[in-house]
């Protein structure tokens, strides 16, 4: 396989763990189909779609790539019944390497697409954690739930933020650009997989 | 009166149906005058504005036509002190049938947007249910509540995602767009009206 | 100092007020640093952000200045650990004056920009009201309470409202534009400080 069947390989892979993440947090709400598919298309996709609306950049990804939305529906569609009925209750840790390996492949697009489109450094590494976070933002406003990228303390935005910074340091030293969002897309993934296995938390408040 | 005069009317009607609906919620949630404002144009216009936003398309109907605007704002003035003192408490009943007319409205001009935007078949009717449906989920979201329309089992969404998939197949078929609008806009409004005559429900969860 | 300076001075003020709004709804629900920083980001920035959507204005204030963007990162992150281990709890009372002046300051500019753009004055009105009270809006949102803007019962989007309206009375005048602007920001400010001094209250619900 070419580097761009395992990018989209991955890409496959994290669509389909973002809108499974969606699905579990609408079973938790006790969603109807409707608002299960909803959820699972917000967790998917609206990350890029915020990150597009803040730059100005269209056509989504969404649109150029049907194939994707369509995946997502018929997902929930054919899951939802199983959900209901208790037959599949899929564990978050299932989705830990393909969510891990999305977030760093999702935040180095923002990076890339933001420096494309002429955004200073801070801004371009802020585009690539909106990628990455703002999916599962937009998936707990709507379930009506304190997002968890805000208050898990688990550093999740941060290993994004770092493999952002990480690739906009490549740039800066005459890396190229492929290279250096590949680089930082692994690194954001590293970090994710090692806090993850590791149990690294961000500080949190004493209790009370 | 001509058809366009009819589709005025029906376009009215559903406006104060969707900001009145916003005003239930607001006093069930005991918001301010201010508070009640914003809810009444967020579900009014809320739905309208997410898609343009989507498709970047402007002007917005409520630049295009500020009386709009200024209805909502005065109905909300005006209606907000009777709510406060109990003397109106208008229940969700006499909404259905304008609701159900302006769904099936909102959510062919979405289609119909869409489509002129150049959008492949399925975003179309998407953003078709993006028109009918986001009102209300942004009047929940801001009102801090489970948006009904993902979680009270009623087929609403579907019925808009039913008009605009008949829509489709009409223009497919060589309908001129007009009347595949028509149609879908009526089939829609149609099954909404017998969903809750006969009290339709989405599968719902076992209770425990 | 030049009218040029104060304003820039107000700006900061308003923005610091502002982000720690936003820190102190933020350590209300136990977010962690990620979370506070977000927070702070969409309190200071999230006004001015949604009405650039909404006018489809770009650049973005803070992709123009980032410089603000890494004044508010390195303030949340520079006090979340005084926040979290108790050593500061700063009170909202300490963020009338700045917050005050800010939102005169916000609203007029909000206000100024939709008259550019070529809105129609209630348009124009609502925009200086978005921009002065939605980072506040999307704030709550983020944190999961219903947004104190629209339940507090204080009249402080109200204050933006009449601030708007005399500006654009003050053009229709014949006023020029700044000189209007600057009456109609101080307007807002001191309404807003008046309201605060003297406890104004918007009408509110009956006790039950």
């Amino acid at each position: 396989m070419t580097l761009a069947d395992w990018l989209t390989l991955i890409e496959i892979a994290a669509t389909v763990a973002f809108a499974v993440s969606g699905l579990i947090v609408a079973a938790r709400e006790r969603l109807d189909v409707v608002g299960a598919a909803v959820v699972a298309i917000a967790a998917s996709f609206g990350g890029g779609t915020v990150r597009d609306v803040l730059l100005g950049r269209r056509p989504f990804f969404w649109v150029e790539h049907q194939e994707y939305l369509w995946a997502v529906l018929i997902l929930a569609a054919i899951s939802w019944p199983l959900f209901v009925r208790g037959r599949i209750a899929p564990s978050e840790r299932v989705l830990v390497v393909p969510d891990a390996l999305g977030m760093g492949l999702f935040s180095a697009s923002g990076v890339g697409l933001a420096l494309d489109a002429g955004m200073p450094p801070l801004v371009a590494v802020l585009m690539g954690v909106v990628t990455a976070v703002f999916g599962g933002v937009v998936r707990d406003v709507l379930c009506n739930r304190l997002p968890a990228a805000l208050h898990d303390h688990q550093p999740y935005a941060l290993c994004a933020f770092a493999g952002g910074w990480f690739t906009i340091g490549c740039v800066t030293l005459g890396v190229t650009s492929t290279t250096a969002l590949l680089v930082g897309a692994a690194l954001a993934s590293a970090l994710r997989l090692l806090a993850w296995w590791r149990g690294w938390r961000l500080p949190g408040w004493p209790a009370t």
